[in-house]
């Protein structure tokens, strides 16, 4: 016997809800998928009884979908609720860069191979030096000189920034501060890879803070940027081992490896829809 | 003004569900607790799509809790489903022992405190050299002489195992083997630590095998017994590194350190009933 | 053929050398021992290239050891060079604690079972909750109330630790601050255990500090006290990870698994004569 | 007063010794670099007292070296020592790869920054979906279909690494067995990446063995490569967590991330000279 051949739209859509807590939001939103023939493929939820919100990630499919469930979503949950259906979509994204490689070498090649969960618009470096390795990637290369929050150099940004279509700015090893009125534009869309495990070594030279301080570990962590240096919401933070062998030098090249590493894993969250911010934290629900 | 005294019994209840999977399970269930006025504190689940498998664990409270609800899951849920309404129980455990401490002496200490989740009954050794830690805890210490799986010496444990309520059995370095025979009277209740990273270096002197391959990590496994011998579902694992300078008696050595801190992981989560077994894997809701 | 029977006295020592460095250091002084006819079994070293300083540590073995290694080293070493030939014996130790028993019960049954390296001459606590415990361990306790650094209560503290040999102090959870004065009778001899990865959150409830910044790694630092709080020469340091499910109380509890594994790690270099400290940082040769 | 300007040739070079243990050996090899006017850098070395075997690393400089160091050394050290003395070069290597990109990609964006330790010369591939990335890095590129250890395949590879210059052949993730007599013509020489946590999981597809197993831990082992499959020296292990909910898939991706740092980890002790194999285990010392 033969099978019929179906051919069919099955659409794949990650909803998140950020919204207060109340007794039977899953029930509510369950039954209301179940109800319009959404089938869950994950659902993650978690509950800050102590802020009382309510956060949720799902991942559901459906034969064709019905295009009014974000408007359904709203009718059901409390006020102010913020709800995102999304087509699982490649988020769009602008690599900002001082003269390190290593970061945005690791980023070049997930976008080259598509394994990066998002598409690279543009570099920018305030060097040249890393112009070459774009090129090889096809990947549009901007050089703007920048030594500090001034308004040109920051104009000079936001003008290639504003030709380029973006949902997030990585700063994947910018060793510049922008100014709180920059950092402003972009709410919730800048991470930064910060070379030390935050909130220790905050600022500048963490490396030889750490070598000095004779830590035995060393860390990085990706976070969100806000308008108070190294103090936005953590993503990610990772350490490895260190000890009285290491150099500054030397711990700075360890910590390369794990800047790398951390940043990979927090845009792989933040691009898969995963990264929840409340206040100055996030929900991470993986 | 003066608030009025109200005078509650506030139930807080452990719900756990292993169940077939189906569309809405999720609506159902917390749709029934948001029905019967319970407060869910938390909710975890998994959905096992390769076998069609869903589990939750569900922490909630209630003015007065409802003595049906344990019935009211089972009408709703698909059949064959396993549902337990616990209280918030401390678990009841026996330990048997060998002569290393390490293990033995982190659960006394925990039982001792009311930190462990559960409650030492009485140790069984098969030498004595763990006796008077035991009396110092006043925990019951038996002796067992115990050479391998005769049915003499494993009536002898038994004996004392019949003796005592027990919801677990802890092998804490236990380092003699038990008959299928015995195995299979305790279903999913014998907890064994492995003094390797599982299915690496099963065995006898797992310590000498990775000496002898040069491993570059030394690692632990919590795991249900199961009548093939190192092969039960594991609960916990854990590494730490190791490198040539380390002799197999220093690795050894290592490993306890590995070992007590995975049996303490795995013993947690067990007694938390947060610990689900699906065929010989575990699904741990935390 | 039998064996003839060897009756020998073959002793073990352990050297430890800190030293301005010097072209051939290692060559006199294993010219040394070899022209002595110790027998080197263990031999580890550092060069700090910055503050031209020498560290070794040797264990060496010799039948019927000549008593003036330590004068020969010296002759042949730079002038300042402090020199250490022990006789790989137990130190003598004074515990402080506070309310807390996860460190405390890790030394005792280390203590107990004559793996911790060190002797616990006795236990004094601010509080009185940990007496029983310590009486079972047949380990003098005693309770001296201590709310800050006054002198009266840090006279008590200094009576009862005068009554004891002792190679070191650990304060293993003792939650209050010590003078300058009090600390500075007893340099490089007091072992802290601070629930934190410092830098990162010195003082007070650093859980909840930690909770508040959102960090995704929770950590531990074992490090000698000196008179600036928080900030004396760390010994070990390790995380485990932390999430947003995690309220502050969750990441005390996790915390102090860390702590304990912390701890006993730093305790075993430092009576293993593996630490050495140099300014305000430890080398640890191991 | 104005300094005179002294131009010299400083020269810094990597000695390797392996060689039967014997009483000073150290004030024997440390006395000779000191009368001969050479800088010790940095000295590692082990002893390993079951075989009875010495290992040392050194790095030293001196204004012009003399030529005759590696004799004079044989001359002082046990018949049969292994000595290396090595300007401190980068290394040669050649890569194979089948499809996967993450260790190549890895290898080549060190290479192009001068990280590696070592120079690409080429890349043979089974498949040629890696030959873009290989040209945008300017090396050169081979594709030699190869399904199994055939003669006639074995021989196309050797005519293609047999046209260049190599230290080392390293499998970035060839998913292919070679032949004994092929691995038997570069002893020592050839570097694999193993996709689990050797020697658990040995053979093909290993992350559907680690999943079907429920492992609670995904690893990766870089080794060299011997006749016997997957069982030659362990250069570097690393793991990451895993739970019930990766599936096969899942553990896979995670994999990679690890398989990538590991191989990265290898490479650099080795092309350093770190790294002695010793019947079937490895020495690195750092």
């Amino acid at each position: 016997m033969q099978l019929p051949i179906i051919i069919a739209l099955i659409v794949l859509m990650v909803i998140t809800i950020q919204s207060n807590d109340q007794i039977g939001l899953v029930a509510k939103i369950s039954g209301l998928l179940a109800n319009d023939e959404y089938n869950i493929l994950s659902m993650h939820e978690h509950v800050d009884k102590t802020e009382n919100l309510f956060f949720m990630r799902l991942e559901v499919n459906k034969l064709s979908a019905g295009s009014s469930l974000e408007q359904k979503l709203s009718e059901l949950l409390p006020a102010g609720a913020l709800i995102n259906v999304n087509p699982d979509a490649v988020k769009k994204v602008i690599v900002l860069v001082t003269k390190e490689y290593h970061c945005l070498a690791d980023i070049l090649v997930r976008n080259y191979f598509k394994t990066l969960g998002a598409s690279v618009q543009c570099v920018i470096g305030n060097y040249t030096n890393l112009e070459d390795i774009c090129k090889r990637f096809d990947v549009p290369f901007y050089h703007v000189p920048f030594e500090g929050p001034h308004p040109e150099s920051e104009q000079r940004l936001l003008n290639i920034i504003n030709k380029y279509e973006h949902d997030y700015i990585v700063l994947a090893k910018f060793m510049r501060i922008l100014s709180p009125d920059f950092v402003g534009r972009f709410p919730r869309k800048i991470i930064n890879i910060h070379h030390s495990f935050l909130p220790a070594f905050a600022g500048a030279n963490p490396y030889k803070q750490a070598y000095e301080r004779g830590v035995k570990l060393v860390g990085a962590t990706a976070h969100f940027v806000t308008d108070e240096l190294d103090e936005g919401p953590i993503i990610a933070q990772q350490i490895i081992s260190a000890d009285h062998s290491l150099t500054a030098g030397d711990m700075m090249k360890a910590g390369k490896e794990i800047e790398t590493a951390v940043l990979a894993k927090a845009l792989k969250v933040v691009f898969d829809d995963r990264v929840f911010i409340c206040k100055n934290k996030t929900v991470v629900l993986e």
